[in-house]
């Protein structure tokens, strides 16, 4: 070895999804791997009018150099819709980051030691657990059910690791689609409190609802400042934009500040205010509710032709939003020996074994349904039904 | 306390500055801190028109996700202004980032374990610092003369500690305003090959020279892969867009690349792709050579004004581009404390003390010259003078 890393990179290949990416460069592929919105979901009339009109408009101050914290014009908005879905964060409890990704990096940053525990859900967002990697946490899975994570098991372990952080995913969740029901998410938020154990509340899916009734955020229970969280613009305006936000104790949002200065110095002006422009235009609410149509329809198609083409002991949950369908194939299958038998016949997808810190049912899948058009959904999942019926 | 941060929080406040940025809000104050580039360089009709172009276009790509190490388009126009500049980058040897200076955060991520040492100028730039203390990095300044970096003390501090890397600016130094010349940068490679040390070339000013003779790059004389160079497209074109690039050995960039991920998953499609754009339109030599003439005459002006209002026995050195004039005191004064007095006469500068990691010289002081316009420049600058000869 030429160079020696750090260890923090011990272990940390990101090899198999970056493997799989090659695979979705080939325009033959059917890809349900991957967590990329429905291009048709874009406001791209409405975004080019908004960037020529800034940039014409207020070059001086969107070129220049902007304040870590975020431009006070989309603080206000996100302030807004956090209002519109029942939380009350004040100015200072927010900052705008590049992405909520970046919320996962800086969780760590300001709370990891290098060995320290934090909890999450098992399965989880697999880059949130490389991040976790990077910062040499002591990843600890907590069971989950049908209704996501388990409080028993997650009061059990908080009591014996001391976690600084538990991650969580509440609505529809990636990968499994599983919304946390409010009364769970009412205890969570009291274990925080109890145990004084931060929470990390990922919620980029949040606005994705298709079916069921709203569910309010583990932050609007949070009496304590024990919960950070994270919201995304990613899935419902654009995520190459790479806009997102946290919402947290001022004291955290601070150490957030500082950590996030060395990383970009500040998420990138014109995209800030071309979202602070749009959500201010009105025009955001029916934008997602169209997204939730599409979805939901694509959704349909795909979870009724899993049914109709898995074998018919595999078990599938059928989400009320979000982008995820997770499939739990009969115990004698293998989804990554399955993977590459699908990736002949052109079929893309993950094998649930990503998601887990310490290896995970072999026999699990995760399957996106927003990216594909419907006769890629329907074509794909019939393809993955003759594979795993061989 | 309510919350138990990391380790790595210890002690970095990033107060100083950003109490700073407070007074620089104040309409009246006359700022020669910061480092922002004039506003009147940001090629604003051009980027209007690319934005609006780019996403009525080609928006399915460009605000849907994007790969980690960067758009093609824009790597490929890296590629060729640094093959302008006598380098010969591979496309594998290059990344995008969200500005360089994610370029400082990731060398740290890649190659420090809590401990390890650093060396770099002394004095150097202050976010980089930050940096630096934030990777619980050994940091060990390394003695600057009236060209940079002395050569003895380097070699000997890199045979004293062993250093993971050399942190260096060498083209119009932030802070001290001086270039490297080019038999030292050669020698720097030659060392850097010699005992493994791995180089940070950090470079965000090299396109600003206003007179004097083109210096290569550190990078152009590295046989061994022991150089990483950044550069940036914030002192050039705008540093609210966010986009700067490193080129290094590929083994590097694929750890930068995983660094990166999580980070911001990418940086944003629509930012790159206007400067990419705007690269290949041809217009940026002349944009740049437009800089350079403005800012020569700035220079040229607060050098002068300096020169004649400030005591007699401060050293000032005029540099041959950038943005910064360092200032050297009679070693009685003190900085830190004179600027209280000159805020009250609604003029700001940074003390020098803020770009040492172990406290520096009270006596000197930084003065950027590219933010205020001519009329601030002379005003401010015969305040200081006033302040200084009190």
């Amino acid at each position: 070895m030429k160079y020696s890393f750090a260890s923090r990179f011990e272990g940390v290949t990101g090899s198999a999804i970056r493997n799989m990416f090659k695979y979705m460069r080939d325009p033959e592929m059917i890809s349900f791997a991957g967590g990329n919105p429905s291009a048709a979901t874009f406001p791209k009339e409405a975004l080019a009018e908004l960037s020529e009109e800034i940039l014409a408009t207020d070059s001086k101050r969107i070129l220049q150099y902007g304040s870590t914290i975020g431009l006070t014009d989309l603080i206000e908005e996100v302030q807004k819709l956090l209002q519109s879905e029942g939380l009350s964060p004040a100015m200072e409890e927010l900052i705008i980051l590049t992405g909520s990704t970046q919320g996962i990096d800086l969780m760590c940053k300001v709370m990891l030691n290098p060995g320290d525990t934090m909890l999450c859900e098992a399965p989880t967002f697999l880059g949130a657990l490389q991040t976790f990697q990077l910062y040499q946490a002591n990843i600890v899975g907590v069971e989950m059910d049908d209704y996501g994570m388990v409080l028993e098991d997650l009061e059990t372990k908080i009591k014996k690791y001391k976690p600084k952080f538990v991650y969580t995913i509440p609505t529809f969740q990636n990968p499994s689609g599983l919304t946390l029901p409010a009364e769970r998410r009412k205890a969570i938020a009291g274990l925080a409190e109890k145990y004084g154990t931060l929470i990390l509340e990922d919620d980029p899916y949040f606005a994705l609802r298709f079916e069921g009734e709203f569910v309010p955020s583990i932050k609007s229970y949070d009496k304590s400042g024990m919960v950070v969280k994270l919201m995304s613009f990613s899935k419902t305006i654009s995520p190459g934009l790479r806009v997102g936000a946290a919402y947290a104790d001022e004291e955290i949002i601070n150490k957030f500040q500082l950590g996030k200065q060395g990383q970009d110095v500040h998420t990138a002006n014109l995209n800030q205010e071309m979202v602070a422009d749009y959500l201010r235009s009105g025009a955001y609410p029916a934008r997602v509710e169209k997204n939730r149509k599409l979805y939901k329809e694509k959704m349909e198609l795909m979870y009724n032709t899993v049914k109709k083409c898995f074998p018919k002991d595999a078990k599938v949950v059928k989400p009320q939003g979000g982008m995820f369908i997770w499939v739990e194939l009969p115990e004698n299958m293998h989804a990554t020996e399955l993977l590459q038998k699908a990736l002949k016949k052109k079929v893309l997808y993950v094998p649930g074994t990503h998601f887990y810190a310490n290896g995970g049912h072999h026999n699990t899948l995760r399957l996106n349904f927003t990216m594909a058009d419907e006769t890629s959904i329907e074509k794909g999942i019939k393809v993955l039904g003759e594979v795993f019926s061989e």
